[in-house]
């Protein structure tokens, strides 16, 4: 059994990933402070018990400032969390340590990348770009798992 | 210490998990493909930087031919990640490694024909079914890690 | 290598964290069956052919009852599935058992807490609190994981 087999922060590429996974799975769950604080600010509540506590007329469904910090963490959940799951299986695979961790590089920038792109509303294609490039690692890292695994 | 409690590739019943974990959060990736295709090819973007490079004419929320599509990743991330993290605590238990691989195959079909379900409109009670499907084995799976741990 | 890092129900405290996580996965799980009680209570559908066999007079988004659960269910992915993910990390970084223990319990609990917050509509600060609690502990584990792996 190979070393890169483990996991165990003894293995110099679980503790890769750990760190590279932490800091996608952190930022995601900074979103929730970026939505609150969007919601504080412009006093856009959807729970009457919130606006019963903060302030604002009345509860409001659909304002552009709360939905983009929103919709930028729903497309954190439904990539990032397909990253993390996968990267378990993927580092089982025995991969070349080097090229693996190249992966996990090139897949966190492109998450941080996607988030500037997404909440300063810098003009397309830049986060479409940052998107693929995220899409495309954890897309080869399916295809690995698929490959090594048995029917 | 059984050889099914290993999370390595050498034992086959990882192996399964694996191969089917990986064939579900695939197609839980493809759903991004399919909105994607769904708003250009309807010209439905909900940022003005996308309106302002793909065309369309304003940002517009709730076209139901997108809104289905993103429906259907939802109710993936839902059920498929959390049979996921379950899997990876339910292989631990020492499973029947026959019992166990039939759980894996059963839910990867139920969640395929579920999509197909959902994105071709089949009428109810059909989606309902391949839910419930799915649902069975991961609330089984739920159950099981549970009464395998400790309070 | 310390007995804290395996993966494995010999360990007590992988035992802990199986227990907990199948807890609170569950009742991510269970959000589903209450979202599906509410949309048949109140005859609250939003695609056409769950219209056409249950009744309801035509697809509405939007409902208030069916709203509260689906925000309940969504805060729960946005929170307890970043605790899994750490969990699995968490546990290989050897930390003090009990110290580790007493996380997952005051997670878990605080989830409990925050459902019923939630579904009741208590007034703030209540489900703010419990929200928080369990968002301190997820933070404390990513920064946790990051710290124990490599740049």
């Amino acid at each position: 059994m190979a070393f890169e087999t483990f996991l165990s922060f003894d293995n110099p590429l679980f503790g890769n990933f750990a760190f590279y996974s932490g800091l996608v799975i952190g930022k995601t769950l900074l979103m929730s402070v970026l939505t609150a604080r969007q919601r504080l600010t412009r006093k856009i509540f959807v729970n009457p018990e919130d606006v019963a506590y903060c302030g604002g007329k009345a509860p409001t469904i659909g304002d552009q400032g709360v939905e983009r910090v929103r919709r930028c963490h729903q497309n954190d959940i439904e990539n990032v969390f397909p990253f993390v799951f996968l990267g378990f299986f993927y580092i089982l695979t025995s991969p070349d340590p080097w090229w693996a961790t190249l992966l996990f590089r090139v897949f966190a920038l492109s998450r941080c990348l996607h988030t500037v792109c997404y909440l300063a509303s810098i003009p397309q294609p830049s986060r479409f770009l940052t998107f693929m490039t995220g899409y495309v690692v954890t897309g080869y890292m399916a295809v690995a798992v698929i490959r090594a695994g048995r029917f």
